[in-house]
């Protein structure tokens, strides 16, 4: 079953395409990870915070990912990520249109 | 620009495929209103937690939206419902297989 992945943290920017530049070759590698579905990058410019809503097909791969993820982000120098993992209720949100495998 | 909204709150169940009959047509009115993309429904029966990521076409109609959604919850004795909006960076979020449209 697919689990989802909240990540959030404060961040200082890069923002919009700046970031997108920035990020290009990070997003790129992602692609790679095991389990990995998809990821949809978030930014709140005007409150400081970025993240991502990550599909994994596996709690295990999810928790893996966020493990070195989180190390990655500190040596950028952002701490205080706050991480949520969900089962994905796949029949409701089949209803509501989400996808559910790689776009 | 879409906008997506992380929505968490503490729920009792139901779970699973219980949770897919009771909340089917819930689902389904979800895809009427204004400016609604797409929604993942998310569920942690162990944590006795529940909620959903969705993706609406403004910032306007995802408030609404969420107003509206908050005053139901209360409505089935739901509180404590925590909401994050954020802009989407769609380059980085393509890169990452996401679909930013209706699946």
């Amino acid at each position: 079953m697919a689990v989802l992945v909240q990540v959030n943290f404060p961040m200082e920017g890069p923002w919009g395409a700046e970031m997108a530049e920035a990020f290009r070759g990070l997003a790129e590698s992602i692609n790679e990870e095991p389990g990995f579905i998809w990821k949809v990058w978030i930014e709140d410019q005007s409150a400081g915070r970025s993240g991502g809503i990550y599909l994994f097909d596996t709690r295990e791969h999810a928790e893996a990912y966020v493990a070195m993820h989180t190390e990655r982000l500190a040596g950028f120098g952002i701490a205080g990520v706050e991480v949520i993992y969900s089962d994905v209720n796949e029949s409701l949100s089949q209803v509501n249109r989400a996808t559910l495998t790689a776009g």
